[in-house]
């Protein structure tokens, strides 16, 4: 069967004020519709069966995690005692689908990115599934870069990897986020994709590489699952924590890995790293994005959002204006980066409004 | 005695979001002091003692108005049943004055402009009370022009009168505000001041020239004020006020009168008309002026302002901020005109927020 694993144990800043310590990128609505863990849960669907879609979170996020929100059962949503970031995660979410299911194909997502196209997404996702299990290679998805990003990471292609339906690339290399001279070449050299950080796996490759890779996360969870379904489980896992890493897949797997296939992919995908992504992902270049309550005069190219009270906002260009809760945020969108130093700052000064 | 009359009858929108039809402009704290009107009162000491300060302001303004925290007799605060500009409200004022004190002079001042060299303030206050009272004329205060200002009110002098510590000119007539081709003329001329809006007469003057240029006003106060002192005056005072007509005394009486008087003078002036004019007031240009809890990053020439909560601004240049209650407003300095016309759309579409 095909299983979903949704990372959701991400904690960020950039969306100060709306994301807090208490309240990570996942669990906001940024684009309108849900929080974007539901709305990334929600996309799987038809091609993936409620029951085999999987939430990896932090204890610390469990008052944002209900099932009926979510849509999939109770036992699906995964809580780590302590995040450890993403491979002893999704290597928890194997060892808890290979228990079940030992053939499992698994697609492992971040839960805060946006896709405008879900039904190329299912498609391709469909096709990376079955790439995965008829090979048992990682495969990953890479996204057709549309300008010389540098807040992304890149993928080499190298040589075309079969054909047909299944066609895909072999991976020739991960490159971490360039500066733009390098983006600008990846982008002119028509060999790069952008990372999508979703990659898929048959839960026995994994679970094979996690032992070579990262042993000691593959003997902790071995062991504590040797207490699966009991009542010490927790405890168990709670003491395997410890002991582990704090590694990203791409590092502690996919960097040592070899032969990883890439499917290269367009399904309207962004990661919404900062206020202006968002706003580039929702409205067309120089359009007023705004959400709540808000009066806009002579404005231009402006994201204006507001979860209570009237935000107004009178002639101006290219900026940002937030207000969530107690806190209000105004920059423009060129500096939507430095949102995370302030947060910070907040964090020393006010931190009950961080 | 001298007597100093309060007019705080205003409403504007000016200042939204801080102004609300319901909280006028002078009972805003806008220059970190104490509310407008609290320093307008404050700022007569010890030129005048305070039971010769009045207060004049609508029935609506009431719970703004405590004779504690204004340091006045609870009686020196008249509330006039409807705004009816300033000449009614002045000459309510001269009633009550001229009642207790035939020979009094007063110096009528708006509630809600600055002044930073207090000490310079009340020294020309008490020329001009003296002037009034020796010449029995109208004397306006006039301000130095320091720059082509669109926004106020221009003073024409005549011809010096008087000499010594007592001089004055007089006055050749009265500008409405100019445009800026005539502001620059004005400026260069060195023949005209701002009109500072504070005028200083003798009770009996007043009270002679109302029953010559405002008859009706005349006639219906002195039939209500037949009744003062008793119960049925303020019944008796409202019946009166449905005749008036809604003027100001510079229409109604200052430009049909002859004779008129100015003094100039220097004692920092603000009619703090815009957000703008109260950053130039407060700040050095280029200057960034908080209040509150905000944190700035990188910013030039902003005034920024939250009574609540927290405002991070990040590197913006020349905007106004404000957070008050349930509105936040971003503008641009140079488009602080504009928040009236932002005021009353808030008043259509949000009337709670108006």
């Amino acid at each position: 069967m095909d299983h979903v694993v949704v990372m959701a144990g991400g904690s960020g800043t950039r969306f100060w004020p709306e994301s807090r310590m208490r309240r990570s990128k996942q669990f906001l609505n940024l684009t309108g519709q849900r929080p974007m863990i539901q709305e990334t849960v929600r996309r799987m669907h038809p091609l993936v069966p409620k029951e085999n879609v999987w939430v990896v979170a932090g204890e610390k996020d469990a008052p944002h995690l209900s099932s009926r929100a979510l849509g999939i059962p109770a036992g699906n949503i995964l809580l780590e005692p302590e995040g450890r970031n993403t491979a002893p995660a999704v290597a928890l979410a194997a060892f808890h689908i290979a228990r079940r299911d030992p053939d499992a194909a698994i697609a492992a997502s971040p839960a805060d990115h946006a896709v405008s196209d879900e039904r190329a997404f299912r498609s391709v996702l469909g096709q990376g599934l079955r790439l995965a299990r008829r090979t048992g290679r990682f495969v990953t998805l890479g996204v057709s870069p549309t300008h010389p990003a540098t807040g992304y990471g890149y993928i080499e292609r190298g040589d075309p990897f079969g054909s047909g339906r299944d066609a895909a690339y072999n991976v020739r290399r991960f490159a971490e986020k360039p500066d733009l001279a390098a983006a600008r070449r990846f982008l002119k050299s028509g060999r790069f994709s952008w990372n999508s950080g979703i990659f898929l796996f048959r839960a026995d490759t994994f679970v094979h590489r996690l032992a070579r890779f990262l042993p000691e996360v593959h003997a902790g969870l071995t062991e504590a699952f040797r207490f699966a379904g009991r009542k010490s489980f927790r405890q168990k896992l709670r003491a395997a924590y410890r002991g582990f890493p704090s590694i990203s897949v791409d590092y502690g797997i996919l960097e040592k890995e070899t032969g990883i296939l890439l499917i290269p992919a367009d399904f309207g995908w962004s990661d919404l790293g900062t206020w202006r992504s968002l706003h580039e992902f929702l409205g067309r270049p120089g359009e007023n994005v705004t959400f709540g309550n808000v009066i806009l005069s002579d404005c231009r190219n402006t994201l204006v959002r507001s979860d209570q009270g009237l935000v107004a906002v009178v002639g101006m260009e290219d900026v940002v204006v937030v207000r969530s809760g107690d806190a209000v945020l105004v920059c423009p969108r060129s500096r939507s980066e430095e949102v995370k130093q302030i947060a910070e700052e907040v964090r020393r000064k006010a931190p009950a409004l961080a």
